[in-house]
């Protein structure tokens, strides 16, 4: 997608703090972090959000979550824990259409997540 | 699992306002709802958490998320957007050590997400 700025990571047409990538999943810091660890996991496909996954997208999205768990544990996170999240739309916060899951630790999460 | 109240929710031995159920997911409304819809979707299947995820479980988180994504259309919160939450451990604010998965909507989501 030519305007989709997590595309241009993607291709590396824009910089990104890339910690892991394989052949259909990327993941890199956010750029705002919200915590001491804030780490985003994509998918190499442009999906805008959740609300726009194929049936066909399981496996996909199953190995965003194993690899937001491996992370986790690579990054020291797994003894305290940490928190993950999809937002989808505009009361999810969403501010980038491709999607993203976020990894936040290092710190205690609040309730309720927003 | 003997003490798991989701395990006594699958099982009927713990009462739920169930919203949906196949043979090896389950999604009722949160007892302590943080919107004004908020739904908790489990596997059957006792997994502590995401760090307790098997790579063999990469089909059945990702069809939590899929069943999310279904529970969101038919519950009208696709329009203005929704979160999904995985807390994992104490900082992750995890309350019941058997998986779930929480779907809130019905109000702006703030950030951070806690």
């Amino acid at each position: 997608m030519e305007n989709c700025i997590f595309c241009k990571i993607i291709n590396r047409s824009l910089p990104a703090r890339i910690i892991f990538e394989d052949e259909d999943t990327l993941a890199f810091h956010d750029i705002n972090p919200q915590a001491p660890v804030h780490i985003l996991i994509i998918p190499k496909k442009h999906i805008a959000g959740i609300a726009d996954l194929e049936d066909g997208d399981r496996e996909l999205i199953g190995k965003l979550i194993l690899i937001a768990r491996d992370q986790a544990k690579s990054l020291g996170l797994e003894g305290d824990g940490y928190r993950l999240v999809f937002n989808n739309g505009k009361f999810g916060g969403q501010q980038v259409y491709h999607l993203h899951l976020h990894l936040l630790g290092g710190r205690p999460l609040h309730w309720p997540p927003g």
